[in-house]
C-alpha cells in the first residue's frame, strides 16, 4: 500500500479546517498591521539557497535536476525567494515594502516531533529601511500573530549581532571566520566555540567575557552592562515597542543566528512547552537583495513555523470544534429525491450550508449521518409536509422539531 | 540575476490578493455544499502516478531520486494523492465522503498561454457511491463555483464512457485496446482513431458510426439517439439536475476522457474565450482506490484549472478592486512618533487594518503613500491635536479633514 513520503503528511477534514482557521487568524492580523501577501514557486533554480546559506544547505535540501538538466530545489525557506521576487519584480516600487506569505517549505531531515520534511511558514518581510520603527513594526506584528492564535505560553528574546560581533572584531579574531565562531554561541557550545577562539588567539578571559555576555537575559536594565551603539540601538527599540503596547519581550544578547547577512537585531519566539524543539519563530534585520544582483537594500523580517505552534497549542490543551454545517435534507422516501434535491439547492443559493443524503438510506440511518456531519438542524422533506409547502425542521441539539414553510425556511439559517 | 524557474510564477501583491479572493469563492461554495478540505504532500512516490496513468506519465512530470534513493515526484493532479488518502486513513470513516483540495500542481510540458509549469487545481471529490444524486451534486458544484467566481462565457458538456465502450465491445474492439481508441476520440483525431479501428478489423461503416455518436451534442433530446443504459442514466441525472436548478448543461457523447478508471458519467467545462486550452473543468464518475490498495469504492470527482479560470475571466473583462486599508497613521513631526506608533497600535487592536509611516518622510510624501497603500483615511498625529486627545482625519477620497477624539477613533472605521 502507498503512503505518504516520510516526514510528510495528509490533513483530514478535522485537521484541516482547524489548519485553515489559524491560518486565516495570521493573514488577517498579518492584513491589519498594512502587510500583503505574495507566493513565490515551490521549488528554485537551487543556486539560490547556495547562495543564502552557503554550500552546506545542499545536504539539507530537496535538490535535483530537471529535465532540461537545470539544477532545482524545493524551497527550504522562503526569505531568499521573496528577497530575489523584490529584486526580479518590485526594486521600483515605494519603499517600505511590507510582505508576508504563507507556504509549504521543505527540509530532508530526520523526523521527529514539530520537524517535518515538509512544512508550513508562515513570514513577513518589511523591505527598504533600518531604523527602530521598522523593527518594532516587525517584532510587533509576531507578537500580535502569536497572541491572536491564542498561544499562552511563548517568550519572545531580542538581541543585536552588533555586540558579539564588535567583541570578536576586538578580540583580533577575523571577520571571516567570526560566523564559524557565532554559529557555535548561537547554540551555546561553548566548549567547541573555545577550542575554536583559542586557536585564533584569543585569551581564556576574553573568550569567558565573551560567553558570559551570550548568557545576558532580562529587562531593559540588561543593557546598562554594554556600551555601544547596539546597546543604544536596543534602547530606542524597546522604547518603540512600549509605545506599540508589545512589552512581553526580554533582551537576549545569546541570539544571535548564525548567518552573515543579518546586519543588527535579530529576535526569537519560542514556546518552552515544545522542549528541545521550541523555538516558533526567528528573524531579524539583514541584507540580502544585493547578493540576488540587486541594489544593497535594509530589511527586517521574520518566519513563524506554523507546525509547532499548532503543536504548542496542541500541548496547551486548546481544542478547535469544528464549524459544521447548517443543514442536512433527509427525503422521507425516495419518491421525493426531486423535491429535496430541490431544497437543498435552494438553501445553498442562499448561502446556507446544507449536505443532503445521496445514499438513500432510510430515515433514522440518514439523521445519524447527519449528525455525523455536524448538521445544526436536519430538514425532514415528507409528501404530506410538501402539500402545504412546509418541511420539518429538527433541531439536531435539542431534539425539538417543527413545521416550517418554505419560503420562511431559508431565514432560518441566519445567524 | 536568479529569475524564477521557467513555466513558473511570482505572485506580487495585487495579483496574490485577487487570487485569495477568488480561491476562497470557491472554497466557501465547496463547503456550502457539504464539502470539506483535506491536504495531500507537494511530492508522492512517483508509483502512485505511474498506476494511476500509466509508464507515459513519467515524460511530463518531475520525478526524482530523494537523498534516501526513493522515487518521488512533483504531484501532477490531486485526484491519486487524495484516493490515496482515502484508502491509508478514511476507507472505514462513514460514506460519502465529500472532500475538497486547492493546491499547486506541476508538470514539464512547453508553457504557454494558460498552461504553466506550476499550476493550481481546485478539486472535489464525493467516494463512495455510483448514483445520479452523487453525480448531480458534483456537476451541481462545479457549475456553482463557475457561476460564483462569476465568468460568463462557459459551457458544461456531460457524456457517458459506456456509449462509446458499448459500441467499441460491439465492433470487437479488444476491451485491453480500447483506451487507445478512446483517448484519439477524445482528442477528435479521427483519422488516427481509423487507422486503428481498420487494423483491428472494425469496418469503415461501424468507424463511421462511432464517430458521428463522438460529434453527437444538444440537449435532453438527443439521448433519445441511443437506446442503452448509459442513455437512460444520463435522462436520470439531466432529471436531477434540472431540480437542482443546474440547466445550463448540454450532452455531448464525445466527452470520453482517455482514461481506463473512469466508469460512467464524464464531464467537462470549457470557457471559449481561452481558444485551444479553453477546458477549465474535467471530471466523472471513477473507481481509483483499488488500484493502491484499498477496496473497490465507486467515486465521483472533478478539477478546476484554477489558472485558466482566472484567465477567461481577465478576457471577460473582469476586473479586482484591491482592499486597500482602513488608515494610515502620519505623524506631523519627528518628536510624536511614539504617539503615533500607540495610535496605530490602539486600532489595530481593534481590528481595523492601519498602517503608519516608518520612513520619516515629511507630511506631504507620507500622504502620498497613505494613497499608495490604498488608505480610506489618513490619521494625522500633531502635537495641538493630541493635546486635546484627538487627531485629524482625512478622507483620502475627497480630502475632507477633520477633528477625531482619541476614544471615538476605532468607532470611525466600524463598517
Amino acid at each position: 500500500m502507498i503512503r505518504c513520503p516520510r516526514g510528510t503528511r495528509d490533513f483530514l477534514p478535522d485537521e484541516m479546517e482547524r489548519r485553515r482557521y489559524y491560518e486565516n487568524i495570521l493573514r488577517t492580523t498579518a492584513r491589519t498591521f498594512g502587510f500583503r501577501e505574495v507566493a513565490t514557486p515551490i521549488f528554485e533554480e537551487t543556486e539560490l539557497f547556495v547562495m543564502r546559506s552557503g554550500p552546506n544547505i545542499l545536504n539539507e535540501i530537496y535538490s535535483f535536476k530537471d529535465k532540461g538538466d537545470r539544477d532545482i530545489a524545493l524551497r527550504p525557506e522562503l526569505t531568499a525567494p521573496v528577497m530575489r521576487m523584490f529584486v526580479n519584480g518590485m526594486s521600483n516600487d515605494p519603499r517600505p515594502l511590507k510582505l508576508f506569505y504563507f507556504g509549504q517549505c521543505f527540509r530532508y531531515e530526520r523526523p521527529q516531533s514539530g520537524r517535518y520534511r515538509e512544512f508550513f511558514q508562515f513570514g513577513a518581510e518589511l523591505i527598504g529601511n533600518a531604523n527602530a520603527e521598522t523593527d518594532a513594526e516587525a517584532i510587533a506584528l509576531a507578537a500580535s500573530m502569536i497572541r491572536a492564535l491564542g498561544l499562552r505560553g511563548y517568550k519572545i528574546r531580542i538581541g543585536h549581532v552588533g555586540v558579539l560581533r564588535k567583541m570578536l572584531a576586538d578580540a583580533k579574531v577575523p571577520q571571516e571566520r567570526s560566523a564559524e565562531v557565532l554559529q557555535k554561541l548561537d547554540k551555546k557550545l561553548y566548549d567547541e566555540a573555545g577550542t575554536l577562539l583559542e586557536a585564533m588567539g584569543v585569551g581564556r578571559g576574553t573568550a569567558e567575557k565573551i560567553f558570559k555576555i551570550t548568557e545576558t537575559v532580562g529587562g531593559r536594565e540588561v543593557l546598562d552592562l554594554i556600551s555601544d551603539d547596539a546597546a543604544s540601538y536596543l534602547r530606542e527599540l524597546t522604547d518603540m515597542l512600549a509605545s506599540m503596547n508589545v512589552t512581553d519581550t526580554e533582551i537576549d544578547l545569546g541570539v544571535v543566528r548564525g548567518l552573515d547577512y543579518y546586519t543588527g537585531m535579530v529576535f526569537e519566539a519560542e514556546a518552552p512547552s515544545l522542549g528541545a524543539e521550541k523555538q516558533i519563530c526567528g528573524g531579524g534585520s539583514y541584507s540580502l537583495s544585493e547578493l540576488f544582483g540587486g541594489e544593497k537594500v535594509f530589511s527586517t523580517g521574520f518566519a513563524i513555523g506554523f507546525d509547532r505552534i499548532l503543536l504548542a497549542m496542541e500541548k496547551e490543551g486548546r481544542r478547535y470544534e469544528r464549524e459544521g454545517i447548517d443543514a442536512y435534507v433527509v427525503p422521507v422516501s425516495d419518491d421525493i429525491r426531486h423535491d429535496a434535491a430541490r431544497i437543498v439547492s435552494m438553501l445553498r443559493s442562499a448561502g446556507v450550508s446544507a449536505d443532503i443524503d445521496i445514499m438513500r438510506r432510510k430515515m433514522a440511518k440518514a439523521l445519524k449521518q447527519a449528525s455525523a456531519a455536524g448538521a445544526r438542524y436536519a430538514v425532514i422533506v415528507g409528501r404530506n409536509e410538501l402539500n402545504e409547502d412546509s418541511v420539518t425542521v429538527r433541531d439536531m441539539g435539542t431534539g425539538d422539531q417543527k413545521m416550517v414553510g418554505l419560503n420562511d425556511l431559508a431565514a432560518l439559517f441566519r445567524r
